[in-house]
Formats: structure tokens, C-alpha cells, sequence
């Protein structure tokens, strides 16, 4: 059995993160599917899913190690061809990757006490950010 | 179809490296699952799970470089807040994802011949730490 | 409902990019599976596979920057254990992790429209890889 959506977020870029857990487990719920996996995929060459404890501190931490992997500011090819700018962004997506699959038991995500699935948008700007959970099992 | 299977298993932190492929092959073999995909999990938010070629001179490579991108001595505003000094193993658990998904085909791990399932713990104590074995096929 | 298929691609090492979106699409199509997801794994333990917007300035940026993270004439315990002088390429594959798995909506690849499925080879010789792309719903 496969259930799926498409959900919308608003992002502000420069790897800003957004907390999209109960979003989740509401798909979860509404495709009926008790046991099995969700599959959250960002949609797009500039963004990435990954788990984090969502607090505020560690979030900001978490941005300036990706800043300092890959900074904002850098000269990259891809800027220099296009004129966008985003040259860092693409970088950091492709690092992570764009998805994430974590494991559906008992209708639920199964996931740790301070674990939270996060949309990380690296783009340079603020966008309408389409983000893809997919959910298979029975 | 779907099966799964959580295990528990003892780790030393500061990314411990533990080579589970014995137990997730065993977990397939007992899912009667033939072909499909296993999604193998770490329930938290301070741990990964990816593949090496398990051999110590690697293991204590790969460790260094993660030590090398977050340091284990780093100031971090997470640890700042919560006084639990593990902002390092949320970052790196974060860069690498939680979970990673492998082909299942005619009832076997279908991985290279050097190529093995791992649990990289990135806390910064020992650890029970429980991990998902997610199959799904038929 | 369950299709996979493995390929084969020739690669040049050292974190050599290859675009494979039109292959995996043609394996979705060949599965008859309309929704669920498809993972997409490197066989062995030097390469990955992610996504990215694949043109020629982004890929050599892409590749900068992992030689930055992981430089390919670095010194490893496992070049001096093995003499195989390619402990850098199982540090970026390990880091990235060997899959990726992406949405299948109405027969197609969910992905941005400057946003391709890539094998990563990191390995330091030209070599014949395989992928395995396995198709999971219905």
C-alpha cells in the first residue's frame, strides 16, 4: 500500500530549518498504513531532510557547521556561469541529500524522544518550498 | 509486506563504529521478504547509520575525519543551554541522516563484496542504543 | 509490488559524477509501478549516490569541495594497512552514505526540474560500477 502528499513550506533560506514532524505523522495517520516506512523528500536541488533535536540553540549550531563546510560568501563556478549566487547551496544539498526514510510502526514514526525531521533549506532566498512524504507498508 | 525488528546494541560513543550486516541479513531471512528494500534506522538523534569496508585501519580513519569537520572538544551553543557538551554528535548526526536504505534481492543484502551495514554512535558516552530494521517487499 | 534492476556504468574515479535520471525513469516505467519510491544504491563501498542540478560548473564545484573535505593525497591508516591509497574514497562515501531514495508519483520521478539522480565514484581508478535501482508500490 502507498500513500502520499505533497505538502507547501514557507523557508527564508541560508539553510534555515523547519520542523516538519507532526506534518508527518498527520500523513501517516491519514494513509492508514500501520507499519512500514515514510519516505520525506525534498523537492528540488537546493534543500535536504535529515533528523535533529529541534531547539534553538543546537539549530543555529548546526547552520554555522554547514556554514563553515560550505560558507555563503564563496566564489564557485556555478555562481560565475549563472549569476545565481547559490553555488553553496547546491553544495550542502548534494552533502546531505535530498530525503530521508525513517520507519512507520504501530501508525506511528518511530523515531527518539528528541528526534525531529527537519526540511533544511539552503537556497539563498526566501521560497515556497515543496517537500514530498510518501508512505509504504500495510 | 512489511517486517521489522528493533535491536539494541552496546556502543562507546565519540562515533563508535559497530558493524550490525550479521543481524539485518538474519532479520531479512526471517521476514520471508525475497525482494525489496531494508531501511535500517538509529532511533535518536545523536547516531547514524551508513556503510564502510569494516577493517580497524578505516574505522579509525573515518573517525578522524568526523572529528576533524565537528571536533569533540567544540563550544557549541547546544551545550551552552542543556550543559550535556554532545553538540558535536548532534552535528554530525544530522550531516550524515539517521537512516540508510538498502536493496533486498532473492532473500540476501545485495551490498559489495567490502561493503558492510554500520551504527556510528556520535554521543558523547556509552550508549544502549536501539536501531530499526525496517523490510519491505514481497 | 516489487522491480529492480541492476546497471552498470563506467566511471573515472576520484569522485567522477555521472548522471543517471534517464535510466531510472526507464526502470519505473519497466516496473508498471505507479506510486511508492525508488532507492537507488552503489554496490561497494567507494561510491554514492545523491542528487544534484547536474551542469558541468556545479559538478566541478561539487567535486572541490569534497577533495577539500576528504583531499585525495592525504595520508590514511588504511592506504598504509592495504597499499590501495584510497582511504579518501571510502571517507566521502561513508560520509554520504551509498543511497538515496526518491518519490514515485504517477510513474515518475518526483524531482525538481534542475534536479538529477548522480553516482558518485570516489574511488582513484577508472572502474565498471553497479547500481542497483529497486522500485517499491503499487
Amino acid at each position: 500500500m502507498t500513500y502520499g502528499k505533497t505538502i507547501t513550506i514557507e523557508t527564508q533560506g541560508f539553510s534555515d530549518i523547519k520542523n516538519i514532524t507532526p506534518t508527518v505523522q498527520n500523513v501517516i495517520e491519514k494513509s492508514k498504513i500501520k507499519n512500514g516506512t515514510v519516505c520525506v523528500c525534498a523537492i528540488g536541488s537546493t534543500a535536504s531532510v535529515t533528523t535533529i533535536e529541534f531547539e534553538p540553540a543546537l539549530v543555529e549550531d548546526f547552520k554555522d557547521y554547514l556554514n563553515k563546510f560550505a560558507p555563503d560568501n564563496v566564489h564557485t563556478r556555478h555562481g560565475d556561469t549563472w549569476g545565481d549566487d547559490n553555488g553553496f547551496s547546491h553544495i550542502r544539498a548534494s552533502l546531505m541529500g535530498p530525503s530521508t526514510v525513517v520507519p512507520v510502526v504501530n501508525g506511528s514514526l518511530l523515531l527518539g524522544t528528541w528526534q525531529q525531521i527537519i526540511v533544511v533549506d539552503h537556497d539563498n532566498r526566501p521560497r515556497s518550498r515543496n517537500v514530498r512524504i510518501q508512505v509504504i507498508g500495510d
